[in-house]
């Protein structure tokens, strides 16, 4: 319940205010067992291939031959506040980070185990309001939760998704090669200016839509599935999502693959409001295109055969695809090119350990 | 960093100041990405069916056609405490509680992901030991840290694993039918006379068996596996690991299978230095025999062929198993039976979310 003096209240517009209002939604209080089976019927439990769900010491599962794996957590604190996220953001949000790995892939999500640290301060409404954003989410992926645990905490609340999926063809990071073009999905840049817009403003619609990419980003799930059949095909070589920001990305990408890179930084997409944001908040919109984080695009590399019908099929999905640069030899190093002329690309690392 | 008021410090005997030394040692300060280097070179990372492992967006894995995946938590003040666990022993429990639900199902271990939740008490040094602690019961048990993240907490510290095996015939909790014997490994209430004995004394030998018991339990993979052996043959029907207490772990294998139990209270094995502890807390051996928790035994259902040779073939792996109670047809309910007579068979539930 927020009181004076909790560290978590922050000024801020209309929705940190029915952000909060849902934090603190009184709910009835419940022991471990009655709120986990509360919870587990909220995000769907069945999906291919559960043969046992929640119920048992594990679940047994039967995914395709080729299994991914991945786990990321969302620390209250850290990754969100009660401000500027409701119950039902953090919820959607500690699957789309995870959802997003697998995109990154190429993958098919399919199972969810999720591991809730719960503070006093969190009721059980807004835990069960948690789990409907989680359930809205998963399903629209067919993803089944088939396993967690709750636990006690003296600290911050944290949701912690462990995904596991599946892929014919896994799409890793290190297959670039000079002479690849590098591309990148939608827009980058959103969730860092919607994270501004919130804590500053109510905002108009433009700011809107960055608000919601803050708090309700979009996994790529469809368009990384779409890249990976290409990669099958050797048109696509490598995939990376932009969690950590693109310039990052861009970088662990390259490494992985012992490549230089070009990244045109005239080509970077700049979503609509963002510039007025940048403006509002007085840093360059290239800080948050090229470093913002938590945006959860695809960035790949494509043979020129990408180009034309490929990019197309990718973009059917509904889901722009543009061209930002070249991977070149690793000798020639990594770069970005501006109208300014050249420096070498470096990321501002978006830092967990950090405090924000 | 122990400090005055801190309020993690409590009473302990020579037992607890080595375990809080431990995490008082000093490190160097690490970010994100060099503290992720440092700890994942401490697990391996290579294991059977392992084709990439943490470096990229997922782990991408082949486990056999039946995959097994569980997590569970450790958090700082619910699950340990900086007394009476050192870092080796919460990175050797955090896996151990779930090789021991792998276990439960008859499983091989196989693949680990780890997130760690770092307050700024929690130095590198320790954290590292930490994994050090893990490594061991992973080298062990042949698994492979394939993925994890790190963050920052202003809270306590938790470390969630999640584990995911396979099996090629797992066995569930619901199997257990009338006429079945009710057999357990090992015996119960160790743990939390071990915790006992830390939190009020250093403890003669028998006493460190127990401590040990608590801080470092030893998961019953190779019985498991046996087990499911046996479980294929239609021997073993059901089974389930002691995680939350024998009587509450029975009742929920009982559940599972619909049927009803006798649970025989004088069968009950009891571990060496128990009565003496239980003495000392003022508490009957039962209550922590029955409801202590966290001692990670198999409780597990047999038909009468398991008496004899059956039995012998898991009891050469050096685990030993004792015969203590009978499935009872569901409407016959679920007892204990103890020389005072019989009564209800009930849980003290172990509640995560309960204050403790």
């Amino acid at each position: 319940m927020a009181a004076p003096g909790d560290p978590h209240v922050r000024p801020g517009g209309p929705a940190a205010s029915a952000a909060r209002a849902a934090w603190d939604r009184p709910g009835p209080a419940l022991g471990e067992f009655e709120l986990i089976e509360r919870l587990r019927t909220i995000v769907p439990g069945r999906g291919e291939g559960v043969v046992t769900g929640i119920g048992d010491d594990t679940a047994v599962l039967r995914p395709g031959r080729t299994v991914l794996a991945t786990c990321d957590v969302q620390v209250e604190g850290v990754h969100f506040t009660r401000d500027l996220c409701a119950p039902a953001d953090v919820g959607w949000r500690a699957l789309a980070v995870n959802l997003s790995d697998i995109a990154a892939m190429g993958g098919t999500p399919r199972y969810a185990l999720v591991s809730l640290l719960i503070p006093p301060s969190a009721g059980s409404a807004a835990l069960e309001e948690l789990y409907r954003g989680m359930a809205d989410l998963a399903r629209l992926h067919g993803v089944a939760l088939v396993g967690g645990n709750v636990s006690r905490t003296a600290g911050p609340l944290a949701v912690d998704v462990t995904l596991l999926g599946d892929a014919e063809h896994p799409v890793l990071r290190s297959g670039a090669r000079p002479g690849d073009g590098v591309w990148i999905t939608g827009q980058t840049g959103k969730a860092a200016a919607g994270r501004f817009v919130l804590e500053h403003a109510g905002g108009p619609a433009a700011a809107d839509s960055l608000a919601s990419a803050y708090r309700r980003p979009v996994p790529r799930v469809a368009a990384g599935q779409a890249l990976g059949r290409l990669a099958k095909e050797g048109i696509v070589t490598a995939m990376i999502d932009t969690s950590d920001g693109t310039a990052g990305d861009l970088l662990h990408l390259a490494e992985a693959s012992h490549a230089g890179v070009r990244l045109d930084g005239t080509r970077l997409p700049v979503p609509a409001g963002l510039a007025d944001a940048a403006r509002a908040a007085g840093v360059a919109v290239e800080t948050w295109t090229l470093d913002g984080g938590e945006d959860y695009e695809l960035l790949f590399t494509a043979t020129a055969a990408f180009e034309g019908r490929a990019a197309e099929t990718v973009q059917t999905g509904g889901v722009p695809v543009t061209r930002i640069g070249d991977v070149l030899p690793e000798p020639e190093g990594r770069w970005i090119v501006t109208p300014a002329g050249r420096r070498p690309l470096r990321a501002t690392a978006w830092d967990h350990l950090a405090c924000r």
